[in-house]
């Protein structure tokens, strides 16, 4: 098993992708939101690349069981349903609902990711029932990190350290690069305190200057859930 | 002083570094290549971004007093009278030239950054002499690594990491980004033996499989030289 982590969606193109395993990362909150809404019972969760598209997809295909969601620079969009907080994909709002979505980093990246032969979520709070899948898989994964506005995310490059420590700890052999090298050395030196790495990010220090605290809380919680996002079709699912 | 570390080229464009001060790294081999070219003599390097670009600059401007360097892909071009390797920028070979180099990553880096306010070179062999004038322009600095195909590159990483740490061990207050923060922790996990660092990265190791372990021992050398190399005008000529 080789393993790989991309800093940046930008670094590589559409086709990189075609017959991967891939895993996007979006610790704040991206992933986490796509997580949260799953758990809590959304259908599924559409990603997509442009706020247009978004609009255009939600009103015709879905009809009448759909919401918009996300976020553009860590605000919420004009006549969006939803922000980009995992905190409001409550059950009683998502349950049984389509949610088209759309954030700055995060729903590019997956879309980006689209041509690859597996395609799934990974944040803090699914990241060992990830792991156990991908265990099991045996293939060869690409850790994609959304990062932010095409540069270097702490949060998520910690993130995908832990994830690549989780697939280190096996019997079989394990091939890292560069960069799954530095993501796990990465994640030695910060993944003890995850919420404490989460408020010294940068992304983090701007959530919190925006009212999100509480969000940071909730993406730093380690495994509360074994729901594990599968993209097929366009859309994610809870991978059964 | 704000340090910024970008892993990729490919993640800025051109006019992001407009006004900046950049320090551009390629340990393996370019920017130490640069390095050992004035430090031995050249009167300049030329990077250009193409190598159709060098061939067409070094036929006409520069009249018999010129040489081709660099290589694509760790190999040296064809008709180029020089490689990539600083070991051939002897001062027999190079002293009172123009050199116009070309590399994949590291040439391509120092064009694009080409706007930048202040831009100088950066190698393990003149990292203190680098530190010192940075220190005394007091001026916010991003640090480009070459990367590797635009992809991340633990060599430039650590290069990037261990200059941070020059600029940080100041009386003055140094902000840092997630990235410059990531780069001084690698350098901190890896930059206590250079070589070996060199020697377990994927670059170095193809080049050490394509006959180049002596290129791994110089391009280790710390602080062999004083040189700082500066492009202005489109050369990189020795910062007096």
């Amino acid at each position: 098993m080789k393993l790989d982590v991309i800093f940046s969606p930008v670094q590589a193109d559409e086709l990189f992708f075609t017959k991967r395993t891939t895993v996007v990362i979006d610790v704040l909150r991206a992933s986490t939101t796509i997580v949260a809404a799953l758990k809590n019972g959304a259908k599924e969760v559409v990603p997509v690349g442009t706020i247009e598209f978004a609009v255009k997809v939600s009103g015709g295909m879905f009809g009448g069981q759909t919401l918009l969601g996300g976020e553009r620079n860590t605000k919420k969009i004009d006549g969006f349903a939803l922000g980009n907080s995992p905190l409001e994909y409550t059950s009683e709002i998502v349950g049984g609902k389509t949610i088209v979505f759309y954030s700055t980093n995060g729903s590019r990246a997956i879309v980006k990711a689209k041509y690859s032969a597996n395609l799934f979520i990974c944040a803090f709070n699914n990241l060992r029932a990830l792991a156990t899948h991908l265990k099991k898989l045996n293939e060869d994964v690409t850790i994609l990190c959304s990062g932010n506005n095409n540069f270097f995310s702490l949060d998520d490059s910690v993130c995908a350290g832990m994830l690549v420590s989780e697939l280190v700890n096996e019997k079989k052999k394990v091939d890292l690069t560069d960069s799954s090298t530095g993501a796990l050395t990465l994640f030695k030196s910060f993944g003890k305190n995850i919420l404490k790495l989460l408020s010294e990010s940068e992304h983090g220090k701007l959530l919190v200057n925006n009212g999100h605290k509480d969000d940071l809380k909730y993406c730093a919680e380690l495994n509360n859930t074994d729901i594990v996002p599968f993209y097929s079709g366009n859309t994610l699912k809870v991978l059964r």
